[in-house]
């Protein structure tokens, strides 16, 4: 953990070295995973069933669950999870729903009609990774929006080593409204979903995180199909007053701080005492947690405390790192939040930890980062909308417009658009 | 061009290999554009510099085209050229108005207030292509949705071989509201607006169209900055009866077969005697083209007419196509268009040749080709906006939703998310 403070003369090249900071592990598996893309694009069912055998040690005779399976299972949750994951996913729901958004549709002084239809997409693959992130979380906010935005085919794919999968996960893939799950992972699942085999049809757009691999082939169809942005490690920046309890504060930077070792946990605060009370919490609290030792990794080459002579000082600090999730623990939150352009989700006030948000708040917990959230936005309804644009023209709006357009085809050297606009002015 | 017939035994065959056709060449830049990035992200200015002297032949003293350069050019636009770049702008730009997105903000039954505010990115760079392709209509097309989103900065990258440019392409930056124009071109001009130089501060995200260098270019620095998607060769589909003039539409097929020899156009009718009669029309239009050449390679080698039954027949047929452009050139358009759902635009009517659209119609000319209509939408304003999300929990709100996320955080072996959340129950 670095501690910088704003009145230090290295400030600003401190701070830009923390901007910059690449803390991505890039291995480079870009060989790998071509292979596997060519091999399913070729193979399909039987070259995926190979790389499943070998890589989960799960040899289904389908790769498609049943739902017998899936039923089975997923009353196999416990309780208290599923009731928690259906209270989470109708927040959820709520708040998506709310993003559906208005066709436009007009004629103009001229007589042309024109608009744009919102159409949802017909079918999307979402991958859910295996063992430690198998997150049924995810699995919610990846499928709900699809749900909402109203695709049709929402296929999901989940490895399952050694044949083991997480009740929890399909609990929430059925209250989601998954329509088809395969047991299957890696760049070979990301194949299946793009190219389809014989039993898997291809979807239109794949969504979801991953490791290197899955990130890698979603890099490598993108054109043959739409992909979400690609993800990389958890990020929160927490501004705090010195009248929060630093050790609700230090649970909270921990609660990123324990999903990766190369996640960041950023405070910063206008007291530089808090800020110690703060440091000295963390300290504490990472005795007490099971993920100490990614915790304490995360923390210890990526954390960083910043002390400001004022919040409002904070502002250009902020805009400039765009973190992924960014806490006010302050009062009246909403002024430094209006000021706050670079960011994927705001957490408002001493009582909104960052993980509601992970959880059952409404808004969606896959977000920008990487500083992407400069010109990037966290998962939506939109994601699974497209746009169709339409124009219709009579011969009276056409005689009105044309002669403009037959002039600007003229000047593109494009003889063909201006005799299209020409023949029907004068015809 | 080949003439395909529903009834013919082995039309699926043969309509899957259109599908399928894939269009662009496939030459491997990616080395070459690697190092030029490299270099430009180390030697900044004096690298730009050196691969504009050496591609371009070019070799200003300043990057940045001036104020009073910019107005003297500008002020070269033939009169009438100006005057339908400002008809088509105030066209273009009353579209793009209407799809500003309201904000989403309530508080809910427990109390949460949450929301989703709309932002707008803060700097964006337009590629403007040099030569045969550079477009004062693009220029509009591009800038318009940033400008009308509340881009502060919008920069336009030109390259300018032997110092020459378009007076029409900066008479549109003008009346678009560029903000800096640099006469830089290629990869050179992608890693500077990615990675700033001396001179050139960087932007948040880059779009408009580029050849292979420039699309590589923006493949590599995506994630640095957001990109619009890859450009591919354009596409139209015009679905005609026969009451319609076969010249009308020989002029329209080759309004998109000119832009380019991997182009597609493809005729769909329900009369073959029709199809017969605007195959003939399309060779007599060849023939008064300058566009000839390039024109009759695109629809030598990916033309094709297909005759249908009855033209509900061809509404599965659009949909696996997803073409860029579709002409409905039948009675009641509407009928039809409701049923599609993969296109990047409709043109309704026997009087709305696609070329309006690509002028002055309003709806972006900017538009998903290769069948990315499946998952993509054309340029818009929220191209230019971000979503930024955020969560307010007071106390009471937190009592009642917040045991569930401590039980998820729990299931999903996460103990400093559910100690967030748990700490600010307890205390």
């Amino acid at each position: 953990m670095q501690l910088l403070q704003t009145t230090d003369k290295d400030f600003s090249t401190k701070f830009k070295a923390l901007v910059n900071d690449r803390r991505e592990a890039t291995v480079d598996v870009s060989g790998t995973v071509r292979e596997i893309l060519a091999d399913v694009k070729v193979r399909g069912d039987a070259a995926v069933h190979d790389y499943t055998s070998r890589f989960d040690h799960y040899h289904p005779e389908s790769l498609r669950l049943s739902e017998t399976f899936i039923a089975e299972l997923a009353a196999k949750c416990p309780k208290d999870v599923t009731a928690a994951l259906e209270l989470a996913a109708e927040r959820i729901a709520a708040f998506h729903e709310k993003q559906l958004p208005q066709d436009i549709g007009y004629t103009d002084t001229v007589g042309v009609r024109l608009g744009l239809n919102w159409v949802a997409l017909s079918k999307v693959g979402i991958y859910v990774p295996g063992g430690r992130a198998s997150y049924p979380s995810s699995v919610l906010m990846n499928a709900l929006p699809a749900k909402i935005a109203g695709v049709d085919r929402i296929v999901m794919t989940v490895p399952m080593p050694r044949g083991e999968i997480n009740p929890a996960v399909l609990a929430a893939a059925k209250i989601a409204g998954v329509t088809e799950i395969y047991g299957i992972g890696g760049a070979q699942a990301i194949a299946a979903l793009a190219y389809g085999t014989e039993t898997i049809a291809p979807v239109d757009k794949i969504v979801g995180p991953g490791n290197a691999y899955v990130a890698e082939a979603k890099r490598q169809v993108f054109g043959t199909v739409g992909i979400d942005s690609i993800a990389g490690p958890s990020e929160i920046l927490v501004v705090a007053d010195d009248k929060n309890n630093p050790e609700w504060i230090a649970w909270d930077l921990l609660s990123q701080a324990e999903h990766d070792p190369s996640a960041q946990s950023i405070l910063i605060t206008d007291s530089a005492e808090f800020a110690q009370k703060a440091i000295a919490s963390v300290e504490q609290v990472l005795n007490k947690l099971a993920t100490k030792s990614v915790a304490t990794a995360s923390w210890e080459k990526h954390g960083a405390v910043i002390i400001v002579n004022d919040l409002a000082e904070s502002i250009p600090l902020i805009n400039q790192l765009a973190p992924e999730h960014i806490e006010l623990c302050i009062d009246n939150p909403q002024l430094l939040a209006s000021e706050i352009k670079c960011a994927g989700s705001l957490f408002l006030g001493r009582y909104t930890p960052e993980a509601i948000g992970d959880y059952l708040g409404g808004p969606n917990h896959v977000l920008p980062t990487s500083r992407s959230a400069r010109f990037a936005s966290g998962l939506s309804v939109y994601d699974f909308l497209k746009r169709i644009t339409y124009l219709e023209c009579n011969q009276q709006a056409l005689q009105q417009i044309g002669q403009a357009a037959v002039t600007l085809a003229e000047a593109e050297g494009l003889p063909a658009h201006g005799g299209s606009v020409a023949i029907r002015l004068r015809d």
